[in-house]
């Protein structure tokens, strides 16, 4: 495949550069008969778009998906479901700078010497305004999943070097969207606004980390050997502009532990089910969900975009001196959570229709 | 895909179980004309075989693959090449306490409600003994690299607690293969080794990290949007038995920097190459490979299998108490090394066939 | 994949049903630096458009593409293209009396088995207007097939029992489009569409058979096994909307014929290339193109919709009467002609791409 | 993908050639809880079998697979079943004079320009035996089936000139495995076996065509756009060794019929169940299974070694002499039949899995 689809049943294709025409996605194999919420839809791209609150750029989109195929009378039709957004602020001078820069740590250099090519206006197709798509193809996953009984939750568990202490299931996630930042713990979340007010009044920008939880996800979802739960996880998060590492369960944290600190006994719940009193595993064993919860971490790098003069070449390799203009984001993370529900959406929507033929066929179940 | 497959232009696809008559793979779309290393790819297999050393597990196998296709007077025709590895060390007997148990954080339970059956001898097929099929695989993934000078090399960098505190490139690497654990620091090597011979006496274990080097990968590898090279890299090194965590380059750690500490610097080298001053982007931007060192680090949780009595369930969920039999390995990392070099070349193998195809059809290069 | 995306680097996804807001496609993997032609995709629209001459369906469609991406500068960028076919003549109502009767032949009753439900106005997602998402994609495929020197061409071989005799090198193929229904004999082509005036006038339909040739195709693309270029232009085609049959060089003729006389010789050109006598072949062996033409019929069931009345039964199952209503095309041929040319430009630049791949990787050549 | 794999959820990825140790193919995705019936697997791998009766080749290869994996306690575990067949016939001196020289109508020059190197030793990967690992893979798919009710039969429907006139209801197919050429009609039998008879005599060959028929395929199976099962059936189909046309339904003979002569009327069956009155549709609309059964054909062209001197090419360019040696069928119709049925097997099996995710997540149903 070229790169811009992924999923095996339930899958997502993305176009669109940051100054042309319009964004967009194809989502295909979104099961029929699913009650289509539009207001949803909005709701989750006002979670991404630009401008809505003092520590995000302040780049004026309204991110007003157009809905072309795939829905009949208020309900998804199994059909291919299209849906564009068009580009409203399109300011292309912003970037006459580095027509011909190569900005620090951007796509710019990698993609002009692979490509002999780019759209370099607002970072063209590697600006991070691709992932609206992916969100509105998340809430397409996240409709799906709502009817099987499964939830996606993110939040910010840390700025720069302040970070929770607590862990998904000692935190309130209903709290999260009560502040710009979308951090559970409003103490901390001021810390972390503080921070990030700071490095942006510096002309500079910092990085996060952005936590994923998913409840009521039966066990099977997985498919051994490659194509592990967390193992597509971990690819989906990866694939987000700006993301450096991920982690599951006990995570990095986990390689200090001893293995029988590490693993997760099983015993029957007060309704006789089987379940773990601890769950390093992150619900998931064998690349199999276990129905625990599942959760994941994502990193997030600071934007190399900065207002500070920087070291660079031109196309032509000559040195240059590059600053940023235009307005961008001094920390992705409060405009991340959105994008890795997203993507922990489509995979399990995925997953959970792989996971559905295998249940069906197999004898044993 | 059913999930035992893995790539799009060089594939490889896995099969066996721990106790069954064989493992091994097919790899699909290797290049016709590369010289076949047979030496190699024993040498190869023997950096993960059981029994190499003192911490390591003491399972005795041979691990000697037998090649049934794709290569013709010595060298490769382009077509699937098929390795199969006999399973000699089959004490079956080791597992009957397992077969209905679920052992904690094995992929036991998960399995057998998935498929309603599982080989529950030594773990079946989600047995780590997969992965010497991989590094089979991998092997011949590398004879092709080596045609276009890239080399991957991997190391032990963390133990429990204690971890390098050197990056990849102030390391002298050629040392790595000069200790039982293949950690290129002799000092910390011994430290680390002295741990693991604590844990394993305490009928415990421990976790891990690997990190991984690639040299000479040119500017190019990698596709955007969904299949960037370093996810692709992520899925990879996460479906690997145990893995828990996945970063390349700044990774988590960069999280604390600020843009302007965290941004490369484009300057040109002394050869009138662009290169950047630091390497903070672990030789990725926007998805692609920039020329520079790709290096990322893998975290591996404590092996699950501990000669310590824990709480379980069976399958008819009574409660039960499990106890580990058999021999294992104390700590992954050791004879995880040639496993994450393994993933990491199918991965770039992959890509660079990918590269191949953008290269020649693009106008611009 | 959920199946409406085709190719491996060369990809094609499309959406859209006949009386949403508009269908379209993204096509991914198409190489960076080619210059695009706008006119040349709105000819290539209009081709397969309505209304284009008195022997095809009257719907009205103007069928203006609009590209949302991929473009810069007038050239591609190796990023996907996106392209949006606004629907135009919805006369829903046409289709009242079909909301719930299954049509014989139609997809009415397996896809509202299938999914639960179904957009049946105009055949929905069924509707032959996807294939003009299809066209718009092939003229892309086209453009860059132009730089490497491929060119696709198509034409009507039969209509009804009405069949050309010459093969496609025994015609003048530039005289194509010379008349209504697309076939290069003058003669013939007029029995031919009196053939489709006298059925239309009875209110019913026929089928007939559409020829392809592709020139300059290079030695080596297609892959073994079982992606042999001439399987995949087979799936290409028979995707098409009332396909019933696939056939390349001899095909089902070639049948009748012994080894002796069908094996086509090897024999030095006058420039000193190796070329074959005959091409019973089709230009394709052992799954791989020889360097002659490459050739390939597809046989067109008769157009299911027809102004008599038929028996059929409802979603209740009771026992109804059904009569076309609408605008609908005597025979498919003359607008499956740009439709087939489309199909088999995509399989090219897809196997063109991975031929790149082996090509430059292979240390033989 | 590089071509040795097919399917999506039920996938075979095969490997092998003539005269290296093995074939064999891994099959993935197979449910679980499959009883794996070993005599059936030999039994299909019998039909196949070089040597088997008078008009086929008197190779000598007895021909048994052994099962690697994804077998416990009788039956299948939904991992993957890796199916090795060692090779025991050969004599590769029978092809010294082929090392060098290309012979017509075969791979050979297309193989070697295109990776510049080919397994010479009875045509290598591009020989016909590659055919035995898909006829075991296909019994594995047919063990599947049966457990839903579905069963796949083939026929010689045409060998020369001599077709059968009845469709495949009009005859009685269980008397197809009565004689050595498998044609349900006696009579026609015999005058075809005499025609393999007599071009074989006279060191020629002949092509002949293979019937296929599906029954109880449920209402469902295909997915639109591209995957239609007819689609997916033709790649399948043409993707056999010696394959030069596919059809299903009414095929190439509809293009003679209006639609008021083709279009399958619905009415309710004596048990109250939509069925059509006739089947032009061979089973299939708007590219999923209708619940009727599913027939194709496949078009199979002579045999191209014949022991008759040819003009050829060799690696040189050089004019030579070429002559058929060795054993070969003068038809390959006997023999194709199993594998036809292996390659419907594989995809109805493919495209069950596929089906059972949308029909257990679509609300509608």
């Amino acid at each position: 495949m070229a790169g811009n689809t992924i999923g095996v049943l339930f899958t997502v294709t993305t176009f669109g550069e940051s100054h042309g025409p319009a964004i967009g996605c194809i989502v295909d194999g979104c099961p029929a008969g699913i009650a289509f919420d539009t207001d949803f839809l909005q709701k989750e791209m006002d979670r991404r778009r630009p401008g809505q609150s003092s520590i995000v750029t302040q780049r004026k989109e309204s991110d007003i998906p157009q809905v072309l195929s795939g829905i009949f009378e208020g309900k998804t039709t199994g059909m291919p479901i299209a849906i564009v957004i068009p580009n409203e602020d399109q300011r292309s001078k912003d970037y006459d700078h580095i027509a011909r820069a190569f900005r620090p740590s951007h796509a710019d250099f990698t993609w002009e010497t692979k490509y002999g090519t780019r759209d370099y206006r607002g970072g063209g197709r590697s600006s991070a305004r691709e992932t609206a798509a992916r969100v509105a193809a998340g809430a397409i996953a996240k409709m799906f999943l709502k009817t099987v009984g499964i939830h996606v939750q993110g939040y910010v568990s840390q700025v720069g070097n302040i970070a929770l202490k607590s862990t998904y299931n000692e935190l309130d996630l209903t709290q999260t969207e009560q502040n710009d930042l979308r951090c559970p713990d409003p103490l901390m979340a001021e810390k972390m606004i503080n921070l990030i007010k700071k490095v942006r009044k510096a002309g500079d920008t910092i990085g996060g980390v952005v936590a994923c939880v998913a409840t009521g996800v039966p066990v099977g979802l997985g498919e051994p050997v490659f194509d592990r739960l967390h193992a597509d996880l971990a690819k989906a998060m990866m694939s987000i502009n700006a993301a450096k590492g991920f982690e599951y369960g006990s995570g990095f944290e986990g390689v200090k532990m001893t293995g029988s600190q590490h693993n997760d006994p099983w015993v029957l719940n007060e309704m006789g089910q089987p379940v773990t009193t601890t769950n390093h595993s992150g619900g998931i064993q064998g690349g199999i969900s276990n129905g625990m919860d599942i959760y994941c971490k994502v990193a997030f790098k600071p934007v190399a975009t900065i207002i500070t003069e920087q070291d660079s070449l031109d196309q032509s390799l000559n040195a240059v001196k590059v600053k940023g203009k235009g307005r961008h984001d001094p920390c992705v993370v409060p405009r991340a959570v959105p994008i890795v529900e997203a993507m922990a959406a489509l995979v399990l929507a995925d997953h959970y229709l792989r996971f559905l033929a295998v249940k069906h066929s197999s004898k044993g179940v």
